[in-house]
């Protein structure tokens, strides 16, 4: 197979240098290294930047969208070398901006870098391989031998090996001795009669709100004043914010009146939004907030940045965020 | 023993009405409830509010420490029935606000009414009873069948009966079909000649800003503006943030150099922030920020807070970050 190594950075390609690990701009070792592990398959390289995960950007989304579609045609799969720690976020915003795939775009890196002998790069890149093998469609995140739907995937852990989890629905599926096992999940779906849909557009005005008891709804304005376009809030539990003293979901009802999305997901890690069962979610529901239902952070903020892209009515941002473009609603 | 019960409000005492679940004032019939349960144990009743904890905020806080600590010299322990929302949040305030507890204080509550066979309430008081009884003193959770630290507890699941899990440590303690098992944790020290430390002071001026990619440095700024005097971070992964294009360490940098002390923590829910690894991390220490080591982002939200109505110095706060007061260190 043909498989087009995307090269981002992140830790996989960092080195220890005065004032901490840093990604180098070279995977051309790896991409050298790979050829010898998996003769059968040829492997190209594409060095789109090199860039430790925290400065990926929405920008940077599209440069590494672009990279995909550019050489969709003559590639069997792709595999993106990216830094962890926003790597679910880039995963959500591709998921969104690349959509019919019927190729795998995995995205893999590691918590030791592979010039490491500690390194669990190696085995990682080996879990992107069996996806793009497996033939398994769409953006996905291939990770400590699971390979997790790209809307699905979360950085749980800051320092684990196995740093990702799957939120709210099993990973597609596991590398085991046996081969790759598929383990349930959503998967996107692939019309071969119609093209590669490639929406790169993404507006980066969007800013995550997670509540903390005595939150102050004036940010809800401050949050206007700079030039947010649209608001992503963490409530508490099922969807809770405080309206005692300081009424947030005012904040919340001033700017949905002026045109800002306000979406609302659970803080939690596990567990869907539902914002009809408390009173205190009901009053959410009444000033405008738009619920995410069982989306991730990532998925949230990525699709509201796409949307937003896409359209400034807020009442067909929340059409959009009841219809399920990637696996990204449960 | 003489059990205090303080009750707060939370989905335990709630209702169902026309506008969804809501608390109800009524606490004695659980009271009643468990004298008759545990005949050995005589109960009294302080009922201090009657709220969904989506909105109990700083200055409930204090007003839940003052019920402890108005009749903590005759009370063998106390349970708190708490709504799961912000459980955490206060259960890390109530950790700062009293010290050297030689009893225990337990916050309980249920993912399902009281009034609902169903409920998990009765089996999550019974393990606040347990704690009582095995003198797991200082501040814990109690919920489904674990007594957690009150610094290290999180809503993990805004709907599982688990709700709770015990970040970065094990629990205190578990409950098993042959009694309570410790299972380890840092334990408030008691030294029995030194009175109980009672400080409420609480400065609610504290937001959280979760870092999302393409997030704006303005808002740094604009928090000021608001009247925020103290800022947590949520970085990426083991505590970066971006520079390329929009530089918010320059951020970090400008509310430091004006006084307002800032906090970074990863936004993984495991594994600790270490600034020192990356370069990006560096970037942040260079900037002023406070790391905040293994603390839950409740327990580092709760701790800037109390330290802030302590003293405005940022140097004395950045002591206070280093200083283990209640189990919140790692």
């Amino acid at each position: 197979m043909n498989i087009r190594l995307i090269s981002t950075g992140g830790t996989i390609l960092s080195q220890m240098g005065g004032r901490g690990l840093a990604p180098t701009g070279d995977a051309g070792d790896a991409a050298d290294e790979m050829r010898s592990r998996f003769p059968s398959h040829s492997f190209s390289l594409d060095t789109v930047m090199s860039l430790d995960s925290s400065n990926i950007q929405p920008e940077h989304w599209q440069e590494i969208a672009d990279a995909v579609y550019r050489s969709y045609e003559g590639s069997d799969g792709f595999i993106i070398l990216h830094g962890t720690d926003t790597m679910a976020y880039t995963s959500s915003a591709l998921s969104f901006m690349l959509r019919n795939l019927g190729k795998a775009v995995t995205l893999t890196g590691s918590q030791i870098p592979l010039e490491d002998p500690r390194s669990d790069g190696w085995l990682n890149l080996a879990v992107a391989v069996a996806a793009v093998e497996g033939g398994i469609n769409g953006v996905t995140v291939s990770f400590c031998n699971k390979i997790i739907s790209g809307v699905r995937a979360v950085k749980a852990s800051a320092d684990g090996i196995d740093a990702f989890i799957s939120a709210g629905a099993p990973p597609l599926a596991t590398v085991t001795a046996f081969g790759l096992r598929a383990e349930g999940g959503w998967r996107p779906p692939f019309d071969p009669d119609s093209p590669l849909s490639f929406e790169r557009g993404v507006c980066p005005d969007v800013f995550l709100i997670k509540m903390t008891p005595g939150l102050k709804p004036e940010i809800f304005d401050a949050l206007l004043g700079i030039g947010y376009k649209g608001i992503v809030v963490e409530a508490f539990g099922a969807g809770g914010m405080h309206s005692e003293g300081r009424d947030a979901a005012a904040g919340v009802a001033r700017a949905a009146s002026s045109g800002v999305p306000v979406v609302v997901r659970s803080q939690c890690l596990y567990g869907a939004t539902d914002l009809s069962v408390y009173e205190v979610g009901r009053r959410l529901l009444d000033a405008g907030a738009i619920p995410a239902g069982g989306m991730t952070a990532e998925a949230t903020v990525a699709k509201l940045m796409w949307a937003l892209a896409k359209t400034a009515d807020v009442g067909e941002i929340e059409r959009m965020f009841q219809t399920n473009y990637a696996g990204e609603m449960l």
